[in-house]
């Protein structure tokens, strides 16, 4: 009985790993598996126990179900493997070898509609299946990840102690890992967890294309604006790692930023998180641009081609830097907010639409610590929130409105120099209009309702009648004797 | 023999009823049959039959045994009916009854990879299947519309001379109908070709929008306006209906234009397309921005709040209506240059990942004539890629080249203005920061590399070595001996 194994571990990729040591770091002991097909990861398993995990309480198993019998009942066992069919075959294969009561935690970016599944799968056995989002990359597997947990809830009083103790601590000393709620809303806050950080990430980008065209700042002078800022409101894990960035030198003594391709990667969770806000048809426009942004930035022998055929002339202009900073820095802010307002918004629809209840304060709390967009100004967005449990938008939180009111003028400033000195700023652009038309009382969408009925008889409302009265009107003056409205146009 | 119709029609709402006697009307004879349920759409067959169908060559059926029997063989059926399951029940209803070499032809807004798979579904029943996008609303049913057809090739040349009959003619007198390719092609480029409705009509609203504020326009006025454009370059069925739009009077007396609520509904195609452009992970930021201003007006209720929140003043400066007018067309132009070189772009790409082989310049070309997008620049751009069969964006043809170029000064000059007088133009701006971006030989993408190398060991390429090769650097100085790359973050 002793000897028997608090948890077991399978996938021994680098966050399983780290995940592995860091709850055996907290006096857990861990069983380990790895898949192993002839040829194939052979060894992973020995390769860690004798090495990263040599003299811990760590064993390491090659056979499913000796693995699942060293693990002390209620099992748990937390998979770490690539999201998708990998996830079910290995439930498959663990099946056989659980007991009623047993707990599955997937802490894999799988998508929320199939941890949804699972659960129901699961819970059908008798099996508990727990759906936890893992922030943090590999520093926060080992030293302290966000983690959002989701799905049967029978099962977190039991695997709570464990979670919360491999969890970050935030600033106050609070675990950065909470119940999120039913289904898969644990993956989907993590998806949208993802989002956010794409966001965050080409704001980022943004204010350091700006310095280096606008102010010609040198790496060090932007290296140096960054640590300001990551004194202030806009403290954060990815302003921080940014200063870091732009300071670093390689082997060679060349500054590293200025070696690296244009052509950023993605691995699927922000645009799964736009897919998602499009199903539910939920602005979440900065998150799209960001995305989209990878996508044209990993175009680049089509940017090459483009920017040879249309030569850009460098700015004429002398930017003052106390100035453009502020401007940059108000813009970079403001968009940040006009993001979390877009990504909460989405979250708490999404809560409404699934009957998740999710408590959006508390999910701003778990996020201010080991995940990639922890920052000081989540305080306030759990403060707003707690306010007014109602709040429809951030943005109108009145410790958010002050700040977009302080903001604006250099933000709109920047976004009209951008436009005029022909240099892209996607997100700042996106956030500022995504802005404009929430506080537009009347947009123009009246003209695509009335183009709409007009080719179309879609109908539309009126200002002067109640809502929900559809009216179409005969636009061309010919009669038309059949219904409309079975056929989607 | 002689007795029996050419082609039956299932689904007899407006666009399925428009469809048939469009069809009667170039002298074939066609069947129509209607689900019948009793107390549901009872009576719909006899009251078409005898109403706008009397005295037409359209026999009517309430039993789809009879309905199929009526149809000359190889049997050709056309399905309009609401996308999802209801064509897959239909088919399943027509198998029985079906003959090999029989046709069915989907004239709904099907999902591009449902029709794919019907396409192998029946074709294995040795049935051929039919994608055909139809756009036109109501009316282009009725008198001639836009037809996309794809899937089974060897059922083309059967159903051509019926479908080519009922399609609108480009004004050089070519059927606005051709075939697109194998699978969902034609579907695919159906919702492509919504998408980009979905744009060119936000690209609209924001013109109209802008000249209501800052020139404080009379609906006549602008009605004057989009009448000028439509003699010029903008020429389009969209810009003809908005200067009718503007000008037209309700029973009462007022400009309906100004009575109708600002919340703009949708069906689905519009997201649909930034949802497989985002899958496919190519920009179609302009569709996405369009589709996203739709559901922030459908949220009116937030507006009014945040209105109610943000005082926002009206514009102090006057502004010179020659002027701001050249602005505001440039930038309509231009954006719409921009939203068709993204449409396009996708659906070259799509063309090559599926195998689809599409001819870009035919596509472009039946969208002349029938459709809710035609356009006198379709030509256009036909021209450019029959010039240029690999042009790999539509803004890199010389023609388009220059037009943007001439369009520039304007259109930046008007975002800069909306941008400071507080005024939402999301899909200018957004259409322009793509300019931007797309013309940026080094966007700062590395910075974003360089933040997913240091938080989540990504990788990143260098600009002194071969493309493909990976590097990953040790930022925090810290050796880490587990391997990478098996974890989605």
């Amino acid at each position: 009985m002793t000897n028997k194994s608090d948890i077991g571990l399978i996938g021994l990729a680098v966050m399983g790993e780290n995940l592995a040591l860091n709850i055996e770091s907290k006096e857990w002991r861990v069983s380990v598996y790895n898949r192993t097909v002839a040829g194939v990861e052979e060894g992973v398993v020995e390769g860690f126990v004798s090495g990263r995990a040599h003299g811990k309480k760590i064993m390491g198993f090659n056979n499913i179900e000796d693995f699942v019998n060293s693990i002390s009942q209620p099992r748990k066992i937390m998979l770490m493997v690539r999201a998708g069919n990998p996830v079910d075959e290995l439930m498959e294969q663990l099946y056989p070898f659980l007991s009623p009561g047993d707990i599955l935690i997937d802490g894999g970016n799988s998508n929320f509609e199939d941890t949804a599944r699972r659960v129901r799968e699961s819970e059908a056995k008798d099996i508990y299946f727990i759906g936890a989002g893992v922030s943090g990359g590999e520093e926060g597997a080992l030293h302290g990840a966000s983690i959002m947990p989701g799905g049967s809830a029978g099962a977190w009083f039991e695997v709570r102690p464990i979670l919360q103790s491999i969890a970050a601590k935030a600033e106050d000393g609070s675990p950065c890992c909470e119940w999120i709620g039913p289904g898969g809303s644990g993956h989907f806050v993590k998806m949208i967890h993802n989002g956010i950080e794409y966001g965050d990430m080409q704001l980022i980008s943004e204010a350091y294309f700006i310095m280096k065209h606008l102010l010609e700042a040198s790496n060090e002078e932007m290296a140096a604006y960054f640590e300001t800022w990551n004194e202030g409101k806009l403290k954060s894990f990815l302003i921080e790692i940014t200063s870091k960035i732009l300071k670093y030198k390689d082997a060679g003594g060349d500054y590293l930023i200025d070696k690296i391709l244009d052509t950023a990667g993605q691995k699927g969770t922000g645009k799964w998180s736009v897919i998602n806000a499009m199903e539910l048809e939920m602005p979440l426009n900065l998150i799209a641009t960001a995305v989209f942004e990878r996508n044209l930035s990993a175009r680049k022998e089509l940017r090459m081609e483009a920017s040879s055929i249309y030569h850009r002339e460098a700015s004429q202009k002398t930017y003052l830097a106390e100035e453009l900073i502020k401007e940059i820095y108000s813009s970079l802010y403001a968009s940040k907010l006009v993001s979390y307002a877009q990504g909460f918004n989405v979250l708490k629809y999404a809560s409404d639409k699934y009957g998740w209840r999710l408590n959006l304060a508390s999910i701003a709390r778990l996020w201010r610590g080991g995940c990639i967009i922890r920052s000081a100004f989540l305080n306030e967005i759990a403060k707003a929130f707690e306010e007014d449990r109602h709040l429809s938008n951030l943005l109108l939180a009145p410790y958010f409105k002050d700040e977009i009111v302080s903001a604006l003028p250099f933000w709109k400033r920047l976004v009209a120099v951008a436009a005029k000195e022909e240099l892209p700023v996607p997100a700042f652009s996106s956030a500022l209009n995504y802005f404009y038309s929430l506080t537009t009382n009347n947009l123009p969408a009246n003209l695509v309702q009335a183009q709409r009925d007009y080719f179309g008889a879609h109908t539309f409302e009126r200002i002067d009648l109640p809502r929900g009265v559809f009216m179409h009107e005969n636009w061309i003056g010919k009669a038309n004797s059949t219904k409309s409205g079975n056929y989607i146009i």
